[in-house]
């Protein structure tokens, strides 16, 4: 399938049929396409913990999908019960993953509507959910639309962007929100081409990045993580914009492990960094980015490739996912509300009162 | 054989036998330790070609070996048509890799000794240069040990140090130059731990650096080389010491790619960045980095690991080999005749001519 041409908007890591969903296993991407099958609150924390499903939208919008899942099957015709139950199904959801906060925002956003409709019968409850995980499912690729717009001003014509993972249509229910802005930039007419870290140890970047940047014919290079500097260094490098998993409320930024060191080269060479990320990805309950959660994840992920071992046995290994950015180096964070640039401190809570 | 404890001194990837030599397959490393065997010139010009031998100072090494072979089968009395086949085997070994100066070094050295007797027989050639190879593989092995006893003090007991690529004993004649300072720091008594980036694309962080330190019992844990920089913020880094392919007259030093992102995250985080390496990767014909010739490899180093895709097909890949780090940001170059600190033009040169 690699490189044929297919539709921008078709690009989407999560669909619907018949009540189930679907999610395209991002773990054998580029070389095989496989879609599998949901239908399960638990399949779906397992499709999140291990990455099937991956990107901090996206795995926003894959909780809320499994919360709806879980719900369907409460046997009760007490709201109190139903809502008891409907918080277990959210505390197994809530700990796959610690980082990304959309999951979090999903899941609370899930039970603030029931809690508001306990009043409603459990069936009709149960229809709300569905409605509310298809509603949020479909603002996410509508907001990504107008984060791309809000940004695209910021990207040059001619511009030569720097990415890091996948910050694209499928870390989201489509479009993407780094790469949303490069879609946006695109679609204004602008000659735009990336460069692509190819984001270690989960290669997200030659994967996922390189494979849906191709399929919309947008110009990639896929680089190693550790060549971004010596490109800069050789004026190769107009701009770098990359995703966030979560805002703290003074514009850190935790982004996938290595967006740190792009920062701190970034700024060493007099380029703008600029992070897209939507509001639900703002944690303003968290003053600054020290308190942000970072996973760390399993040392296999680094020692081998599928059966490849790039390593002695039994070699100590350190593997946080993700890293925090502060916001002295961030050029500008922008959202589907709008840009903020400067003092994040006050921009970021003027946009999260903003509608 | 991973894990297995064996005498420090028994690393070396080069060894001889009956006038062969073999070499370790350092591309199957550490799932396979192969020895391979060779016995001409042009075999030994494809090993330092297709990365069975790698690092600045093991090219040499190797170079020298193959000149040492080559020459032995020229069939003449005549000294000089000797000498002009001699340059012929040494321009098709100049012509395998073009960054590391070791092996123009090592080739030169050869021609030299070859050029200074042609007053004697072509027997007394061929065994002169046998020696003077082998001369080559075993100074460069004390050199290391000499450079390792100048750079040790650098280290402090305690210190959690950085290193990125191998440059290792697997990467000269035998114990080493960043590892070889290491290895002094513990042999003075020293508690060291060492941080290896994998160093994509071809792995030598995880596959040689982790490997020949855990042989050593020297405490190791593998990064991916995104996450020196999360390290580094998280005060877990107290100082960097990497080896080098060429350094400048003015102290620039290319190195394997993604050395200058190490050098320039060390300086935003005020922590020391060390090169060690021999005089032989000291070169000072050329007044700064900008003149280092940068190998750029195939696409496939980083599309594919193995069989494994990892990248869209025909996919656009940028793979420099080496970047050069600017003199600015290198706190000290430590060779096997001292220390250069600062004025690295004047201490160069003036290290150039002791003896």
């Amino acid at each position: 399938m690699a490189g044929c041409q297919i539709d921008k908007s078709v690009i989407r890591p999560i669909r619907f049929f018949n009540g189930k969903a679907q999610m395209l296993d991002q773990r054998l991407l580029p070389a095989e396409e496989v879609w599998l099958n949901y239908n399960t609150y638990e399949e779906v924390a397992e499709a999140i913990r291990s990455m099937v499903v991956r990107g901090a939208p996206a795995i926003g919008v894959a909780a809320a999908i499994g919360v709806w899942f879980g719900v369907r099957d409460i046997e009760t015709e007490s709201t109190e019960e139903f809502y008891a139950e409907m918080e277990k199904i959210c505390d197994v959801l809530a700990a796959t993953r610690p980082t990304a906060v959309n999951l979090f925002w999903a899941l609370e956003r899930m039970k603030r509507f029931a809690h508001a409709n306990l009043d409603r019968t459990v069936l009709e409850l149960k229809i709300g959910l569905e409605y509310e995980a298809l509603a949020i499912t479909q603002e996410d690729e509508k907001l990504c639309i107008q984060l791309g717009k809000q940004g695209e001003g910021l990207i040059p014509d001619g511009a030569r962007v720097l990415t890091h993972c996948n910050a694209g249509a499928l870390a989201t229910a489509g479009y993407g929100t780094a790469l949303g802005v490069i879609r946006a930039a695109v679609d204004a007419g602008k000659k735009i081409s990336v460069l692509a870290d190819e984001t270690r140890p989960f290669n997200q970047g030659s994967r996922l990045t390189a494979w849906e940047l191709k399929k919309d014919n947008i110009p990639v290079t896929l680089i190693c993580d550790n060549m971004a500097g010596y490109l800069m260094s050789k004026g190769e490098i107009d701009c770098v914009i990359v995703g966030a998993d979560r805002i703290a409320a003074n514009g850190d930024v935790a982004n996938k492990i290595g967006t740190y060191t792009v920062a701190v080269l970034a700024k060493a060479h007099k380029i703008p960094f600029y992070v897209a990320a939507p509001m639900s990805t703002v944690d303003l309950s968290l003053s600054d980015g020290s308190l942000i959660p970072i996973e760390e994840r399993d040392a296999r992920e680094i020692t081998h490739l599928k059966d490849i071992q790039l390593a002695p046995e039994g070699i100590e290994v350190r593997n946080p996912a993700f890293d925090v950015t502060p916001n002295e180096l961030v050029t500008a964070i922008i959202t589907e509300r709008g840009v903020a640039e400067g003092n994040y401190q006050q921009e970021l809570a003027a946009l999260a009162n903003k509608r």
